[in-house]
């Protein structure tokens, strides 16, 4: 069974990385080579020429073609051969696969699986990464795990007050109970956690100017298989959303993941945070993506070598879980069907 | 069965490689060490000492006879074992397997296979590489790379013009159709591209003095498995051998590689460009020998993709075959019943 | 079958190693870590958290407990987890392995098999080493190599001649035959081979002082799987013990090896060399130190060579032995024996 969601959609890059160049990412191990196209499309392709597989992201754009870089053999868009060496004539088959594209929050989504099913209206949402009401900080790191680790990562974060101490962890992270609800139907696994009065850990004290005691709130909303919501919430002690909804007092953060399998051992860990105060304000941008950044390569550091942990142990050895890995567990049972539903003929053989 | 095509003649050396020091080379697997006796006849010894299986490439001549640099056990230029520590008598079995060698054209052959079959009349000739009136400039570039993906290569050198455009790729190689032969008894297949007018690439601007259009023919002829010859001739447009058959108006380059197994994955790209103008020019042969160095190397670094290519990919990915490849894929199905008749036994099951 | 043999004491550090801090070691494909309690005991506990299998290693020390760098599973130096995030209830299985654990001889002894089959009075003595009648050198190298390569290498000194020469080689010891005794109750195998008259070798000439020949005896003492011993006299040409037992003439050199199997092709080289001449001498201590540092540096290397020949090589590639691997292949079977009689299920299929 292949380790793989397939019929999803994926974020393949930040909008702004597709630009008039070509762009190798592989995505649920499948090379794709990404570009640009003069009127602004984005264009997947398959990164493989069909004469002698020579990778198209080695190549040249000319105009909205690819020549292979190898022998020459040119293509358009959307896969169609348009060119071949020393004769007119071009082989009916030959084209490589086109993958759907679209762009959305800034994000380029692209749908791995069948092309017929692929269906703009089921990509979930990150809309306050291209809002102008927010400031975002961003960037990728490349992971050399599997996804599971950085979803189990991302759904237990009781882990930041030991792997995180310092950055955004204080004690009562780990202490405080989580509440995990599972929507089967809109696929969501949502885990929050609510602490009423809690240390400021440096990552909010810097950012917002609170000092002293917070109110902190993790609300955690994962869109398997790929888009991981954190909306964080911070404020002076005893400050609590008005009843009517408005939040003055408030903080808001919206960490946003996209958890993108590249092989069935490394994944690209696209990250941002968008917040809703201090808006353009460069130093706090320039600390957050600091900040941010360091803890995204703390969790990088310990997955790889979980990772090899892994690589190293005997089959089957036994994990223990606790409370705190409801969430993570209901992930897990969500990926499992899911990668199974998106290969129904070996589901069927079971 | 293997990879490798047995009982065959390989270049494992220039001859200038083989002096008093010791030389590993691992040809179709084996490894092989080489070195020159007193007498300067070349030997060739598996390179494993009989012993704890120590490299004999580690340890040191005396004289003729390598004392391995473990435990001191000696051999004599046949693989015999002379002397062993502690004890007078050695034992019978006591012997390394003995490569049977031939030094032609500049180049060392050994023979891969059952030496009793070693027929130094079959080793294929590339007389220009000795030959006072032309002079030669070469290299050997180590691929990590299966060797097939070197004769796939150079059998279509269509890619002249999108790898190495700038260097000896020019429009007209990829447009100009390909006349391919197979002679299946002599065991050579030759694929020849006659361009009457063409642009001239840097390569022959600059050695010939050449301006303007040129003829330009190339012929190749491949030996499998081993060695492949290109006649290059370029000489101003209009210009044609004279009825006699002599030539005075062109320029011949005779550029030869050896394609030598290492591994499976692994190969040795022995190259040499022979010329008869120029003759003894120094400036001409370190632009020959600095161009010519460049393409190998743009060659090394497309076959190096390629093998990661294949490694990643499913087994029975296909590829797509057009008019250019004719050369090639004779190549291939001459080098595939070669590897099976070198396999009777295993052949014979089938 | 498991290349090790369980049910075994096994080095795994220095006691000096071994401190307030946390120490990562692989003992027979076993990760470990190793600290020292507030009292003084050393811990050795399986490394990987029952949670997320985080490594312990990487976490940090609370007074004698360690909490998990990744959730804060906290464990005591018995294994037993004593605290977990977010709960007060502590599953009754949170507890990781502990390994049996004794110091001894300035060696730290980690027992791997069974603990309840584990007796220090098995552990072999090596009490030079903690003497203070001798002064020691020592340290460990890292070996990319499977033990009993370092285990052949060792029963078998006429190597010293060939890879050590001018250290600890001369012609004598490769001439001179060897005895060898096997004690298959006490499961100790000795190799003896005593040169009455032989070149001084600079490892000697330069410690003890004596210029011209010298007796030199060599007496291994091997007690597998871990220990090897060799009691090394040498003295002028013609003296020797006196008929009392005393040999005021002879300088003695302890040399112990604990071969310690890291992973199945990896070993952890622990050398040490106590003198009973020059005590306290710094001179000497550092000429011996580094002497005897570049021979097992030359052996790493020649084992590291050899371990990738064998990883090359075709299953089933002979050895071939003469008079001088007695010992060598003595201590083969024995380890073999041991290896299959720690595996009694297996071992009863047969």
């Amino acid at each position: 069974m292949s380790a793989f969601v397939k019929n999803q959609w994926y974020v393949a890059a930040y909008g702004t990385e597709v630009e008039r160049g070509l762009l190798a990412r592989t995505i649920c191990g499948e090379p794709i080579v990404l570009y640009r196209t003069g009127t602004g499309r984005v264009a997947a392709l398959a990164d493989r020429c069909v004469h002698r597989r020579y990778p198209l992201s080695e190549s040249k754009l000319a105009g909205d073609t690819i020549v292979c870089g190898y022998h020459g053999f040119t293509y358009d868009p959307d896969g169609r051969c348009v060119a071949v060496p020393g004769q007119e004539r071009i082989p009916r088959t030959a084209r490589v696969a086109a993958y759907p594209a679209a762009e959305q929050d800034s994000l380029v989504w692209l749908w791995i699986g069948d092309p017929d099913r692929a269906d703009m209206s089921l990509i979930p949402r990150a809309p306050w990464l291209a809002d102008p009401a927010y400031t975002t900080v961003r960037g990728m790191e490349p992971l050399a795990a599997r996804a599971s680790l950085l979803v189990d990562n991302l759904m237990d974060l009781s882990h930041e007050t030991y792997l995180h101490g310092g950055y955004i962890g204080t004690p009562e992270v780990a202490e405080t109970p989580i509440r995990t609800e599972v929507d089967e139907d809109a696929r969501i696994v949502r885990v929050s956690r609510r602490m009423d009065d809690a240390a400021c850990p440096p990552f909010y004290e810097k950012s917002t100017g609170i000092t002293g005691r917070i109110v902190r709130w993790q609300d955690i909303e994962y869109h398997p298989p790929c888009l991981y919501l954190l909306h964080s919430r911070v404020a002076p002690a005893g400050a609590l959303p008005r009843p009517d909804g408005t939040d003055p007092d408030g903080f808001h953060v919206e960490v946003v993941y996209a958890i993108t399998p590249s092989t069935e051992n490394s994944t690209y860990d696209f990250w941002a945070v968008a917040r809703d105060f201090a808006l353009g304000d460069e130093g706090v941008s320039q600390f957050l993506h600091e900040s941010n950044r360091t803890v995204v390569l703390q969790d990088v550091g310990a997955l790889n070598l979980l990772e090899q942990v892994i690589a190293a142990e005997p089959a089957g050895t036994q994990e223990l879980s606790i409370n705190i890995d409801t969430g993570g567990l209901a992930a897990r049972r969500m990926l499992a069907r899911m990668t199974a539903e998106s290969q129904p003929e070996q589901a069927a053989v079971r």
